[in-house]
C-alpha cells in the first residue's frame, strides 16, 4: 500500500482550518484543527497554516513531498492564486507562492469541493472507479466529476458547480442570483429557509420544529428538521420529501448527462438525513434513462469531513508523482 | 490540411441514410442520401449501406482507411453492436462485424448525436477548442461533452443525454417517462405539443397558427411556430419565449456543471428559430456563475445536417490514426 511517501493537506474554510499529514494510502498520520483567524486578511491565515504545518512535521521524522491546499473559493491552479474566496473575503491572493516560500515545499491549490472529490475518488467511496460524480450537499451544494480517470476542470477551472443546475424553472431565488437552482431547494440554507417559511405560514403545524429549535437555543435549520423527522413530525417529513424530490431531479440530470458508474453523496445534509441516499438511489433508477443506470451505484461518501484535507494532500502527491497539478 | 487520407461516414436514421466519403479535413468528397428501407429488419439496411459505399468508392480512386457509422440509438463501441435503435426497431444487431465482413474495412460504431459532436468539434464551430458542449435541439434533444480534449463516454457509453436533465420539477411528461426534462419543454415534439394545447385551449388566439398549418397541409409543429413568429403572431411569440426560457435554464446548468469554453447549439429547432442562439447567449450570461462564463462563447453549429456523417467519418479516421475508437 504505502511506501513511506507522504504529503501535507490543508482544508481552508472561512471558519476553520484543517491541516493533516497524509500517507500515500490516504491515511491521516497526524492532524490539527483550528479556527480561522479570518479578520486580519491573508497574512494571519498564512501564518496559521505555516506554523501548523511546522508543528505537524516537528512531531515526526517524515519529509513531505508537497503541500496541497483546498480553498473554499475560486483558485487558479496554474500559479496558485486564490482568485476569490467569499468566506475569507480574499481577492487575488498568491497563497501558493507565499506558502512555497515559507515552507520550501511545492504547493498546489485546489478548490475545496474538488479536493473532497479527489479524496473520495482515490481513498473513499470512489476507490478504483474511473467514472463518478460526487455531490456534496452541505450549507451549499457543490461537486466534482471524474470521467475516464480524470477530474473535469473546465475552461476557467470552475467545473463541478452542480448546485447551480436549474431543476425548477419556477423555483425560489438562489444565492447566486438565479432561481430554481438545486442549491436553492436542497442545500442546508435552503432547508432552513423552507422550514422558516413553513413555520411562519402555519405556526401550529410548525410547533414541534419551533420547540426543538428553542430547546437547542438555535435557529430553525437542517439539523432541527432532521431531529423533527426522527421525532415523527409531519412538517419535517414534508420538508425532507421536498428536498429529496429536488435532489432526485438534480441527480437524474447528472446521471443522464454523465453516465457515471458511481454517484457519491456526501456533505452535512446527507450525513444528517441518511435516508436521502436510499431515496436518491430509488428515485434515479425510477426516473433516469435505463441505459444510464445499467452500471450505476449510488453510495454515501466515506471520508466525511476528512475528504477535503485528504484530497488536498492527494493532489500534492499527484503533482509530486509528475502527473501534473489538477486543481 | 489534407494528405489524401479519407474515410467513409454513415449517418443511419430511421427514415434516411446518408453516406459520404470524407477527407481528413472534414470535407465531403462525394455523398449520397437515401430513404431507409427499415421495414425488413437489419439485412436490407445493411445492403443499402454496403452498396452505397461501393458506389461512392467506385466513382474514384480513393481507398478509405475505415468506415464510421453514426446510429440513432445505443451502441456498444467495443464490439460494434447496435444495442437498441428505437426508430429502426433493432435490438442487439452486430452491425459493425457484418459491415466489416462485407466491405473489408475497419468499422466503428458511434451514437449519431455523439458523431455530430465529433463533427462540430473537429471541423465545425468547435474547431481547435478542447472544452465544449454541443446541444442539438431537433425532434428530440441530445448532445455531447468534450472536456480537456476528450469526448465523455460514460460507464455505459450513454453520456450526453442532455435532453433528459430535469429543468422543471413540476413540468410536463417526457417521452422518457420522467417529467420536466429539457426535451419535454423545448424539443420539436414538445413545441408541437405546446402549440396544439395552446390552440385547443384558445382557438381564437390560435387562429393564425391553425391557418398556417392548414395552408401547408400539415399538423401544428415547430416549423409552423417558426413561421408564425416570422409573421408576428403573438401566440408563436409566447411559445418561443417559453422554449427559450427552458433552453436557457438547461444551458445554465450545463455551463455551471462543465464550464465549457464553447457552447454550440444546433439541430432543426435552432436552425428554424435562429434567434435562440442570441437569447441563450444573453440568458446564460445573465444567470450562470460569472466565473463559468469568463471564457464562454455561445455559437451556432456550423455543419448543419452534415455534422453526423462528417463526425462518423472522423471517428473512423481517429481510429485509423491509432487514437482508439471513441464511440
Amino acid at each position: 500500500m504505502t511506501d513511506g511517501r507522504c504529503t501535507l493537506g490543508v482544508d481552508l474554510g472561512g471558519t476553520k482550518i484543517k491541516v493533516a499529514l497524509v500517507d500515500d494510502a490516504g491515511r491521516i498520520l497526524r492532524d490539527r484543527r483550528l479556527a480561522t483567524d479570518a479578520a486580519g486578511g491573508p497574512d494571519p491565515v498564512r501564518e496559521q497554516i505555516v506554523s501548523t504545518c511546522r508543528e505537524l512535521l516537528g512531531a515526526g521524522s517524515q519529509t513531505p513531498l508537497g503541500l496541497g491546499v483546498g480553498v473554499a473559493g475560486q483558485v487558479r491552479a496554474a500559479d496558485g492564486v486564490v482568485r476569490f474566496a467569499p468566506n475569507l473575503d480574499w481577492h487575488e491572493v498568491p497563497l501558493g507562492e507565499l506558502l512555497e516560500r515559507d515552507l520550501d515545499l511545492p504547493v498546489t491549490l485546489v478548490n475545496d469541493v474538488r479536493a473532497a472529490t479527489w479524496g473520495e475518488w482515490l481513498f473513499g467511496a470512489g476507490k478504483e472507479c474511473d467514472d463518478l460524480v460526487c455531490l456534496f450537499v452541505g450549507t451549499g451544494i457543490g461537486g466534482g466529476i471524474v470521467s475516464d480517470g480524470r477530474i473535469l476542470a473546465g475552461s476557467s477551472n470552475s467545473a463541478g458547480e452542480l448546485g447551480h443546475m436549474t431543476v425548477d424553472l419556477h423555483g425560489p431565488p438562489c444565492h447566486c442570483d438565479n432561481h430554481g437552482c438545486l442549491e436553492a431547494l436542497a442545500s442546508g440554507w435552503a432547508i432552513a429557509r423552507r422550514a422558516r417559511e413553513a413555520v411562519n405560514a402555519d405556526p401550529v403545524a410548525g410547533a414541534n420544529l419551533s420547540r426543538l429549535a428553542a430547546e437547542r437555543g438555535c435557529e430553525l435549520n437542517a439539523a432541527i428538521v432532521a431531529a423533527g423527522l426522527q421525532a415523527g413530525d409531519p412538517l419535517a417529513r414534508w420538508i425532507v420529501d421536498e428536498v429529496s424530490r429536488a435532489l432526485v431531479a438534480g441527480c437524474v440530470g447528472l446521471v443522464n448527462a454523465f453516465n457515471p458508474r458511481r454517484l457519491i453523496l456526501g456533505g452535512g445534509v446527507v450525513d444528517g438525513l441518511p435516508e436521502l441516499v436510499e431515496r436518491i438511489d430509488q428515485g434515479v433508477r425510477h426516473r433516469a434513462l435505463a441505459v444510464a443506470c445499467e452500471e450505476l451505484q449510488v453510495l454515501p461518501a466515506r471520508l466525511g469531513g476528512d475528504a477535503g484535507v485528504v484530497g488536498a494532500a492527494a493532489v500534492a502527491l499527484n503533482r509530486a508523482a509528475g502527473k501534473g497539478a489538477a486543481g
